[in-house]
């Protein structure tokens, strides 16, 4: 891992307030980051489950189409509470335990938050009934892109969001169906079209990996390849995009994130790492990082929701310093400096 | 289930002869179908496995690129060999114990098989090394297009060749990403865009289901929507379109596939359905059947690779005919007919 320049905690749960009264709010993390005026505005997750303990019974929150949030409360008995993140119902399908929005935090200098606004991007359609997680944004033509997973009965969807003020944002729906997440759009077109990498579900074949899709207009996807799966050990049991790729002279800077091969009902240690994809064609994969240059060591990356985890969703640069935001344990909002020259020197 | 009209066992394994003399055949099932010149034109899927048998191994046929057929041989200590269309290796990922192609067969009366050409569409590239299945043919704009699945160590995708003459083929890519499959195109541009349905892969939190996409170019897909879930119980466990929908004054009419709930290690009873779609917006859909119009009954379709398996994934309409052809026990190609009116007559 790479030598951290300076490292912050900059949201905790107990930052925020929940959406109704009579929930807690347990995560804030996993935030989308983009330079805006001088100032940088966070995207971020804000996980939420009912504060009630009603003995024998489990809460399921809910975002009902219109941004009113909900509970189903269910027998627990039948459940499978192993993971703390879900459980699996009699049926065999999944129910998470908490549900996710995004909310807008500014920060004037980028290492400490002026302002948190209310639930400004909440689940307004079915999409979205089971919460809206890990935005990334990227400016391009003008408009801020938002892209997310949108999690339902139908299965967890990448879609896409933009705003030009982090007020009102259009909905554009969803661009790659179940199961896909971390949706990640190229800043500029590259030879005419819109780039964005993505992560398809694992598979019977397959552990989650990494593919690049093209688009003339944002809306329709194609042309899909695969892009990186994990190589090393660190990696090797998933892998998916960071935040949006930066342009370096010697190519896109992607930061991604990786885990390790878990056993059952674990989830492995989450890390940063980085690959540099060519300029022309970013489907080539030209130098990645054998070792991870983010890996969990303070104690709010090492103990929370989910502990031993760094998710890097945003970077923003300043000269050669690029200040990278992620979630930590599942729980927490934290920035790193790293120097670009070291990140890019660590890539083989 | 409906009055079959008649029934044809139309292919058998036996017919075929294997890519290779040292394997043996052991599917000819899930054929597409379409109307050319007076004349049906199927494409049949081919199974095929090494007919080697070695104590204590097991062999993995695989397509190379360049339409090579091979055959890894591993240890059979170590893999779960349950289920008989795959091994589940010791890292948790799959290898099928068979590989499909496409081969063409043609019948002058659409209830005989006149004649079956060679291999004349094999995996070529990195994603078909374990096989190609499933091809479903559209006639739209001049060319007939297949949607096919596509299967290989990055998992099963949907993919999109052409062809004018059934003999050479020009391939589009992927156009759905995995695990997706199941992938049926309109024959006809609505309100301006290519429509297909698609069957994502089941998710943590639902079974597989149908889905509906749109494109300007046959190429980029999207503005994806959700478009049936099993909603009665003989399709509750996965539905999937079958062939492409037929036009007709009151809908779209798409024959599908759904499966039952089935047990762990099971694959339970696949049955055909129907259902309406709306003419100008199908991703509505008007009626449906609350039973099967096609369940296994005969022979062929009662026992095989997989018994108790109707499978169907081709349509040509002669008058009020439907001639419906369709893979029986993942092993035969079968036609029935049946009457169209009776088909709307039992949708709900």
């Amino acid at each position: 891992m790479l030598r951290r320049l300076s490292q912050r905690l900059l949201l905790h749960p107990e930052d925020l307030e929940p959406t109704r009264d009579d929930f807690e709010v347990i995560g804030a993390f996993n935030p989308g980051a983009v330079a805006v005026d001088g100032e940088v505005v966070l995207l971020v997750r804000v996980a939420e489950r009912p504060a009630e303990r009603r003995d024998g019974w489990t809460p399921l929150p809910r975002w009902d189409p219109g941004e009113k949030l909900s509970v189903d409360w269910v027998k627990s008995d039948g459940l499978d509470l192993r993971d703390p993140r879900g459980v699996v119902l009699p049926n065999g399908f999944s129910r998470l335990t908490s549900v996710s929005h995004i909310r807008v935090a500014r920060s004037s200098d980028g290492l400490s938050i002026d302002e948190v606004s209310g639930p400004v991007f909440a689940p307004s359609t079915e999409w979205g009934e089971y919460g809206i997680e890990d935005a990334r944004v990227t400016k391009t033509g003008g408009r801020y892109y938002i892209t997310y997973a949108t999690i339902s009965r139908r299965g967890v969807s990448a879609a896409l969001a933009s705003t030009t003020d982090f007020v009102t944002f259009v909905r554009h729906g969803i661009t790659f169906p179940p199961e896909n997440k971390d949706m990640v759009l190229f800043p500029e077109q590259i030879r005419g079209d819109y780039v964005a990498l993505h992560r398809p579900a694992n598979s019977t074949f397959s552990p989650p990996q990494m593919w690049v899709a093209r688009s003339k207009d944002l809306i329709d996807w194609g042309r899909h390849q695969h892009l990186a799966g994990g190589v090393y050990d660190w990696e090797g049991g998933r892998i998916g995009a960071g935040p949006p790729p930066i342009k370096t002279d010697e190519g896109w800077l992607e930061l991604h994130h990786g885990s390790g091969r878990s056993g059952p009902g674990g989830t492995g240690v989450y890390a940063g790492g980085a690959m540099l994809l060519d300029l022309e064609d970013p489907g080539r994969v030209l130098r990645r990082s054998p070792q991870p240059i983010l890996v969990p060591e303070v104690d709010y990356e090492l103990e929370g929701f989910v502990g031993d985890v760094v998710f890097p969703t945003g970077v923003v640069e300043t000269g050669d310093t690029l200040l990278v935001y992620y979630g930590a344990a599942d729980t927490a909002t934290a920035v790193v400096e790293l120097s670009r020259r070291e990140v890019l020197d660590a890539l083989e």
